[in-house]
């Protein structure tokens, strides 16, 4: 694979409360996953964010989120298939509206915490979502959890979709991720988290901590923007794959029906 | 005057409480103005009450207020002119995608409650809440309360518009409503509501309390949905209206700059 | 057992909209189970309500629910134990408030929705949930669902608690709930819910479907307060109940370190 | 004078966000005002923040404001007499109870933001506001701004009160602040605000730009703890009156009636 985009969540402030280093990580990533106001952000730090985003060119992406701004969308909550769907569209919809006004326009969704985990154990969760997502815009490319039950929603529904790989985390052999209890789960050494990716992108394929390899959609590397090391990691990540000769650019979107 | 639409609020019920009479109003009614989460509502509510808008053909309307569940949108609050911008454009996102989700569209646009009322009466703010709409969608129709600061602001803007008389209420020579607590300030009575509509509607003017009338954009009448009354003038006022020989439709939408 | 208290959930309303019949309930109930502001309620309903209850002589219960107000506290939320205590204890203080300002106080407390769901069956969740409201008040009596995880809890305590059985639900034989999927899981026969309220009160057990008669804290009786049906039910228990010699007052609660 | 106490706002995190340098400030203040819920904070929070007070023997105090989470309390909003009594009620238990479980207990309260604001202005919102915590609380002492309808209002009602002036706010010569637009108004410099804070605490007075001074009730400074700057003044300030004999302790309250 010559190409792969890099991607991170970001307009997690709300209200007086900020949160992440958004103009920083902008000057990594390619793909921008902006939060909708449930689980965080409200339609300034939307406005403001989109307005960042488009400036620089960053592929928008809307990331919705359970209603819970307290636990930050990483609470599960039993929410109904009916209810999820439109939660979703909900906050589509007004990022949508927020990237237009700001000059710029939606391309593609990510799920937010608590929501993604339950939607990469559950299909049924993620067709819901997905539809949801779906039924507002057609075109929608979903960014799922590569070899999840997320991914296997979006086979299903036949909708572009670009798989995503976590640049910190380490895998299993069923390409679940190490519980973060095990020692090794998370990669904090930059150098590491870089070498781990340029691996993983060249050989399309996720490789756990047996070495073994899962050949995998490896369209997009989840990056994160909350700590001094993250950031570092991010930016260890960019260049060692520059360095390698891969593009770093905007997901082109698969589709399940060629 | 031949034709004038009718509008009422509605979708205001909120996760397990029941507001108004949606389902009988939709009978009477040509447009409908429909809660955002905001002030009222939540995506489910918005997703039942847009599939029963896009069912009967009625015009859909999305209906920003103020971020203010337990006030209804009816507390006045001092946001800055940006922060309006945002919470309207977010708003008409969120109610886009739900419209769309039920295989409909928002054509127009009207402000609730105290944000409506402050706007009524300050054309900067009307400006700004009307900006925040109409970066998102240029094409929309914002329904103004005729001759106020409303009006004002979208014959500035230049875009289109249509403006509403309110069938409940008394109006004075200033083209201002009758202070609630006046007598005769709010109409109870179906048959005088309705007579009175009829009169505004082929006289193409506000008629006030003394008689005087005042030539206005009578493009729509605003009805409410909630109380036994409510309906009751509802449905006069329509019946009155067929009686005259005027024909029931969405409004088109006037222009600012012809 | 020659006296029965009978309770029911109120103050159930929130910012503009109302739910329930409160005052004719209050007619029928000795105790009252007052939402707090998290799942339904805000500081208006509940002056309200705690001004109701006072003046009625209704004694007076803190109902605390997962922070959910779209969902009404239905919908099963990951809380962590801390966080557990500090949401009971935070709405066991403001109802405290709330009824002190009304000039009465709080006497016990009753856990809401999904927040009682989750704590019938998970010992440790209860003992978190009853742990933040004794910190707060190491007096009040804590309403368990009688032969639960939440009577498991409150005996473990060793606090003041009492015991609950349902009005209008049948009983398995290991003293759960029949599924509300099943037929006669919910009983709507308002004679028929009074006939078993009082074979269960002089008994002193649950009595199942099968007819096994399970010993249980019979220490009251939750009634509902939404739809026609339900208060007929509650004034049909309450006749029944007197006409059979059987006292209705406030429960004394119970200790587990006699 | 010779003894004065240091105020200052904590606890002002939510859920996921961070604000403020709560433990630093804590070594410099005596009393501190923690919010409650509405504009600020959450149970987890409220639980750490008054366990950090206990620990530390600070003076708890509770800080209600406007239900308003996205603009921190700071927007102006139109809330009812009776509204504002039961808001102010509800904060305040929610606020006793997080105390009473930390073991500690709440001795003063002190409005936030845009509520404070207006009812510096407005005395019968004062006088709304504060009955709202007497009638929860007859011996709480009600911090409020010198010399502004927030004092008048403690004087009219007759309670314990204490009286606070700014560390880095310029007077005007009728006791109102100097308006944030015009130079000097806030005041960066720790030094001059240490040298102004001793001047004013020996004067038992407000000193104002013009050098005119107006007896005043100065039995608080408030400090702030948010930007590095803030820090530095509270550090100073604390220093200066040290320096100068005066002894930094929990104000004990002066009462209206005598």
């Amino acid at each position: 694979m010559s190409s792969v985009d890099l991607n991170a969540d970001m307009g997690e402030s709300f209200g007086p409360w900020v949160m992440g280093q958004d103009e920083a990580l902008l000057e990594v990533i390619t793909s921008a996953n902006i939060a909708c106001g449930f689980h965080a952000s409200d339609p300034d730090v939307m406005a403001a964010t989109m307005t960042l985003a488009v400036a620089r060119g960053t592929g928008i992406g809307a990331h919705p989120g359970f209603p819970d701004l307290q636990g930050f969308g990483r609470r599960r909550m039993e929410v109904s298939k009916a209810s999820l769907r439109n939660l979703v569209a909900y906050q589509l919809g007004a990022a949508q509206a927020m990237a237009g006004k700001a000059g710029g326009s939606v391309r593609h969704l990510k799920l937010h915490g608590a929501l993604a985990n339950m939607c990469a154990e559950d299909k049924a969760m993620a067709l819901a979502a997905y539809e949801g997502a779906l039924a507002v815009d057609p075109q929608i490319i979903v960014m799922v959890l590569a070899a999840t039950e997320q991914q296997a929603a979006v086979e299903e529904l036949g909708c572009r979709w670009a798989g995503e790989i976590f640049a910190d985390r380490a895998y299993n052999d069923d390409a679940t991720l190490v519980d973060r209890s095990l020692p090794g789960a998370v990669i904090h050494d930059p150098a590491l988290a870089a070498e781990r990716m340029v691996k993983m992108v060249q050989a399309g394929a996720i490789i756990t901590e047996s070495g073994k390899h899962i050949p995998a959609a490896v369209d997009t590397i989840c990056l994160h923007g909350d700590g001094k090391t993250a950031l570092e990691i991010a930016r260890s990540v960019r260049a060692a794959l520059q360095g390698a000769g891969v593009a770093l650019e905007v997901f082109p979107g698969r589709s399940g029906r060629v």
